[in-house]
């Protein structure tokens, strides 16, 4: 976790806010269009930003917590899901290839032995978390591999002609963990970051409080690192180094729902100027998510009731960053069209 | 207007819930999408409808409105924002290559002569309106003329095989002319429908409501041909032939802000049923198009703030379209997955 993360050059902002007025449009005509136009020229340090190549790195982890009941899914659809991403017949496929995003599926701590696969990356760190309920989910080592592991996975993407990366992920169990940690990080009453995740019945959201009041009274973690190790999970540390390897790069950072955004919240805690780097797809349908957004002082750019993870909701904002980008590139000067009038 | 619009078959409705929902993933977690999903199957009449091939048709006319000061740019910027159009360097041209989307630029009424182009359809009915402050914008023949050829330019798409049709345009003083329009069919209190437009200061928003007080006070028109033929204008009636063209052939219409809602709700009041193929892009920060989405019962897809036109809005929402018609084609069934389990 060695990254520097650059600060944004605010002298250019005034550079392509001008650009941005200068288009043969009626100013602020655009909206919120524009103001992620001036985001990604100053994220990419440039006056003709682009987004063309886009990578959905999808992070897929176990959780100790479901032996409480926290989901009303069994762990074993992780593994199940991760098939279907390989397969290329899971919803976030579909939505990649709708929008012309390449999906790299990332093996962060999946309780099963998964098979090599062209289009998975093994980055497992162990085989799903501790029950938080019991004893600290990760060891201090397991975090720090992961948040590295995910950097690495960023840094590798930017390498490659990435220009920007979405954090996706798929955890049975992942919106209780992310519940706990951005209880303790954003900070936020417990309760308000419960949901019902990938859906409960009243019996099944009372095991779920049960459980994360009982996890999160076994510690009174509060600093970032210590977060993870106490409560996970693997996907969240490995999303929150995926976030700050793209900021150290000057890559665009996608976030998605809930989980994603809870990654986001990581990264930010352990390196504030992340945040810089952030653009938030969507605001999810489960429970905490706006709060959490609104926390980070986000204002997400699509509203359309999703809560499936997976990236699918980052997934669906790409065209609207690719736009912005061609505002600055594609469109024309007023100036050019009607001779400075 | 012959064209017969083909009634929604509900009995499909159910096959294509049960097919959402029976995806792999928990039910009801895309939110918006899974409706947008289920629309597209019963607009194409198919369990998988496909959003590939999406045609822009960017409708441009003038105002005779204009004469009194209804906009703050001259009426010689509609055949300037043609031309740029035709060079591809206006904004919808940025988006549409962004999004994967075809322009197509229709002469509905520009008060300039333009130029031949293979990217111009010719389809002038005048040259402008009528200035609806002294009298009838239209003669009903020309109302007649721009509404059929509306429909067949949505046919000829359709021939074409386009699944989808983007209505756009391009009009200084059509806000003017829309908030006419609405008013007098939705209806709506005129100083409801006014809003700023390209932008205005405070003595030109007078000079807008004082214009469109007068050229309401010339009629008592309330019937769709009627309020046409009093107010204008030519690419709003043709952008309703457009709708009725495309529902007659099943085609996904996508409208896109204030004036492109106001052809669809022009095309609502002819034939009831269009409303049926339409789906609203999303909603424009110009003050009247948040009531007018309410009267026609339209939630929109994006709230992004934009008030441009030119068909922009609703080519960044076409990826969405795209992706809820991948989740219907592309997206393995739970039953494939865990056997049913």
């Amino acid at each position: 976790m060695a990254a520097l993360i650059p600060f944004l050059d605010e002298n250019l902002r005034a550079r392509l806010c001008a650009a941005v007025d200068g288009k043969a449009k009626p100013p602020g005509s655009l909206g919120r269009v524009e103001d992620i136009a001036v985001r990604l020229g100053l994220i990419q340090n440039r006056l003709d930003p682009k987004v063309d190549r886009v990578l959905a790195l999808v992070f897929a982890a176990d959780h100790g917590l479901t032996e409480e009941g926290v989901s009303a899914y069994s762990a074993s659809v992780t593994a199940a899901m991760v098939d279907l991403f390989l397969a290329g017949r899971a919803t976030v496929n579909a939505f990649a290839q709708a929008a012309g995003v390449d999906v790299r599926v990332v093996d962060a701590g999946v309780a099963a032995d998964l098979p090599e696969h062209p289009g998975l990356v093994g980055a497992k760190i162990r085989h799903g978390t501790r029950n938080a309920c019991r004893t600290a989910a990760l060891t201090a080592d397991e975090v720090e591999r992961a948040l590295a592991r995910g950097e690495a996975l960023a840094v590798r993407a930017a390498t490659e002609g990435y220009d920007a990366i979405v954090l996706g992920e798929m955890g049975i169990g992942n919106t209780a963990t992310s519940a706990l940690v951005m209880h303790r990080l954003l900070p936020a009453a417990l309760d308000d970051c419960i949901g019902q995740g990938t859906g409960h019945d009243e019996a099944g959201m009372a095991r779920k409080r049960d459980a994360l009041e009982r996890a999160s009274g076994r510690s009174a973690a509060i600093e970032p690192l210590e977060v993870l190790r106490e409560f996970g999970g693997l996907e969240i540390a490995m999303m929150a180094g995926a976030a700050i390897g793209a900021a150290a790069t000057r890559r665009v950072i996608l976030a998605d729902g809930f989980i994603s955004t809870t990654a986001a919240l990581v990264a930010a805690r352990l390196r504030p100027a992340v945040l810089d780097y952030c653009l938030f797809a969507h605001r999810s349908a489960e429970k905490g998510h706006d709060l959490l957004l609104r926390g980070l002082g986000a204002e997400p750019i699509l509203d359309l009731g999703m809560r499936l993870g997976e990236g699918t909701g980052a997934v669906l904002a790409v065209p609207v960053l690719r736009a912005a980008a061609r505002l600055l590139t594609d469109v024309a000067a007023l100036a050019d069209v009607v001779g400075g009038a």
